[in-house]
């Protein structure tokens, strides 16, 4: 049965069907640190929407599941494609199909890399405002389907504000159209929302109209500050939000996360305790809200450094910008992603402190502080997930549960987060949910186990 | 069986319960000129969430449909209420159930009407930025039930941009919560969204989480441009926003509008032909910004003005907001509401010209040209569209399919435009937005006939 499938496949698609171990191991994982117990049936490297369909067709007629994938950069396990199954990379299918300065949108396959976009909009002063840390190496239809946010989210938006409509292949192989190119339309559901962020369970994003921005103009104005402890930093997070200030960016780092960084970068040690927020301000008013920022950080009780210019700017966020390779120095780093209203930060990181007491463990955690989003790590050795990790991850998830919060503010549920998705919908909107993904995919093909376990809690 | 069914709804629910003539015919109609053909069998006056699962458990144990009902303002008869069915009003759930300034959000239940909640928000510097013109009398669980826009939501966002969570009572008359406190969350499929402009048939809106903003400081700049065609209007607004520059509101009039709205308020008769631009800036680069915008129109081709005070100011725009009123002063008026991209302005304006010709009639017609919406106004004599204006609105329709635009930037569907939505949507679509719609309602009693006619075209 699944050579016949490879079979089909290789008849519909030539050598666009690779069978390579190299390529069935590396189809088997992404960045979370998981990855499938056996290597999938194929990988297809998808040229263009014909060949999706082709796809699609096949796995429909064969009963075969598909797992979608981009750049493979997911931090959930969702693009894991394992024993039986089909990995269908779209990353060929790369092309920049329109650009409109005048209604600033364009149209793009789902296979580019954010940053190659970017660098191509860059040059008509265009920009797609959605900046994961992984934007060098992570794709824009991975970027809708796991509803990716990033470093400029705060003031600039995520995925979901940034999109017009979405092409997708359903699981039958139909093509449907989604969204339009105006800005306002409320011509029945509103499918396109619902596709971003939906991890390639609904259908495959094969192309996608984005919802672009003038590049800002004027100066980018960096600050860094330092804290005796991270509750303090938090808390002048908090206060910043609350003044009123709009940073592009502003970042937080515990002191084990800007430890790890120091040592990595071959700076000197900070003082023990000591806790880091990065921010930046841009457009015309930068220089101006950088002092008003300041001030607020100051009375926070922030040891406070305006950059001089841009080049000490630079260097300020490169410590923000090294963290996940200074996990990395100190073994195996399971990403966390909880996210809580901004409020709460300071109480969540009491939380995170209750936590590293419980179970005897550090929690190096960053977190896009203006918009709540914490990223607290479990580093362990070896490649498994130990079961005390798995238990303190549980003691987090209902922590930012309780503040108000969710499971993942940008990363998604895949495989490594399904565990605790009822706990945050409920068993009603849980399957509920699974009702609207079957109204989609009615035989369960599409990346089946990834966001719903088989059965409600 | 339906003497039961108010029997029963007496029972749950006592003098909530209104089955008086006055209150059964209005509960037929909305704002938009068509009425259901009978009354419904009642009208009930939720005022709280349990009201609200009371009524939905009668209604499915009876198999009765539920027509849920905000102020009654809207403008495609998604609110009225016909024979046979529960016309269930929210309009007394009307309570503010929280304000956190820190965290930029609002919770409130459903029947609070937009510009009180504006105003109670504004004594604590906030704002909730939707804002429809009937911002004075529509419900804010109407406005996000429809996705509704307004006159500022080229710069601060539609109802999608505005709401972080809803609580929902489905059909069968369980509670859900979607969406959280958090600003960003992605667990799981994004149900809100998917409820925001649903026009009732999902489920009904209990309670909203607000994203709100701060009041905008600084000043505001108004201006005002005159032209001798419409297309040349069109094009300078088209100018505008390729300028990059960020009007707060960009209101566009068309001559006949122009003449009617003058005509009403007992100024001048405009030159003929003469078409208007009416523009804000705000913030604190107010000033600067009117400037650089005045510039643009006038090498369009404006005669341009700009208000010396705040005075003259709100005289401006009091000639764009006084325009349904002068529009009653022409007959009947089915207000349309296609959306197309920004830089077709100038097309659509020839295609409305050319429609007029062939159909032999004027379509005076207002345009938020910020976004690409426009108002084009269908005038008849008596209670009834008759087929020849629906003649033209069929064409009217196509034009902005063809555009790249849609049929309903704002007002939604209801019962009025369902005709259209396989048009836009496709039949594979449409099939599949409605097994969506069956997932949350099974029996199908949530507002049928809405948004989908029975049978696809
Ligand atoms: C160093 C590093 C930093 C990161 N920083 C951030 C960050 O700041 N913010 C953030 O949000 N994420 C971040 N991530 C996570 C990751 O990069 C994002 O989730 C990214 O959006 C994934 O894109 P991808 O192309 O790699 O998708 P993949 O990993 O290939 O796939 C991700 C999910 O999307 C589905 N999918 C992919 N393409 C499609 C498609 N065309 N149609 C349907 N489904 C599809 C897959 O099935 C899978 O469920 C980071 C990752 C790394 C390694
Ligand atoms: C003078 C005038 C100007 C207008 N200007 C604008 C404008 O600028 N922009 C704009 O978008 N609209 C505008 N409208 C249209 C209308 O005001 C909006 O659609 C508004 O959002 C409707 O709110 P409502 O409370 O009156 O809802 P209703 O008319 O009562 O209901 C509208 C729809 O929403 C559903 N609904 C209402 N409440 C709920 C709930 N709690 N749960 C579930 N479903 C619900 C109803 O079933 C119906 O389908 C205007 C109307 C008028 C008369």
């Amino acid at each position: 049965m699944s050579a016949d499938v490879v079979g089909l496949l290789r008849d519909a698609l030539g050598d666009r069907v690779d069978t390579s171990a190299e390529a069935l191991d590396a189809a088997r994982a992404d960045k979370s640190g998981h990855a499938a117990p056996e290597r999938p049936l194929a990988v297809v490297h998808a040229e263009s929407v014909a060949d999706v369909q082709r796809v699609l067709r096949i796995a429909s007629a064969t009963s075969t599941p598909v797992v979608t994938r981009g750049a493979g950069t997911g931090l959930a396990g969702g693009a894991n494609a394992g024993g039986g199954e089909i990995a269908l990379s779209v990353r060929r299918m790369n092309r920049i199909l329109e650009v409109r300065p005048d209604d600033l949108l364009a149209v793009v396959e789902p296979g580019i890399l954010n940053a190659e976009l970017n660098d191509a909009l860059a040059l008509q002063g265009l920009w797609w405002a959605p900046d994961p840390a992984s934007r060098a190496i992570s794709t824009v239809g991975g970027n809708i389907a796991t509803g990716a946010g990033g470093l400029l989210c705060a003031k600039y938006g995520v995925v979901r504000d940034a999109v017009l409509g979405l092409d997708i292949v359903l699981a039958d192989g139909r093509l449907l159209t989604l969204g339009h190119r105006s800005v306002k339309g409320v011509t029945g559901l509103d499918l396109t929302s619902l596709v971003i962020g939906s991890e390639g369970i609904l259908g495959v994003v094969v192309a996608a109209t984005l919802k672009l921005r003038r590049l800002v103009e004027g100066e980018v104005v960096t600050i860094a500050a330092t804290f005796p402890d991270v509750r303090t930093a938090a808390a002048a997070s908090a206060a910043v939000t609350a003044s009123g200030a709009q940073p592009a960016i502003m970042e937080l780092m515990d002191a084990a996360c800007l430890a790890a960084v120091h040592a990595l970068l071959g700076l000197d040690a900070p003082a023990p305790g000591v806790a880091q927020l990065t921010l930046q301000t841009d457009g015309p008013a930068a220089a101006m809200e950088a002092s008003r920022i300041s001030e607020v950080l100051g009375a926070a009780g922030g040891t406070v450094r305006v950059a001089a210019d841009r080049e000490e700017g630079e260097r300020l966020l490169t410590i923000r910008r090294s963290m996940h390779p200074a996990m990395e120095t100190l073994g195996t780093a399971l990403i966390e992603d909880v996210s809580v209203p901004r409020s709460a930060l300071p109480a969540m990181f009491d939380e995170i402190a209750r936590i590293e007491r419980e179970f005897g463990i550090v929690i190096p955690t960053v977190a896009h502080a203006g918009d709540g989003n914490l990223h607290p790590n479990f580093v362990f050795d070896g490649p498994e997930v130990p079961d005390h990790i798995w238990a303190a991850a549980d003691a987090l998830f209902h922590a930012a549960l309780d503040l108000g919060g969710t499971l993942t503010g940008e990363h998604g549920i895949g495989v490594l987060k399904r565990r605790w998705l009822a706990d945050e919908l409920g068993a009603d909107q849980w399957e509920l949910q699974r009702q609207v993904a079957r109204a989609f995919d009615p035989a369960g093909i599409l990346n089946p186990g990834k966001v719903f376990e088989t059965a409600a809690r």
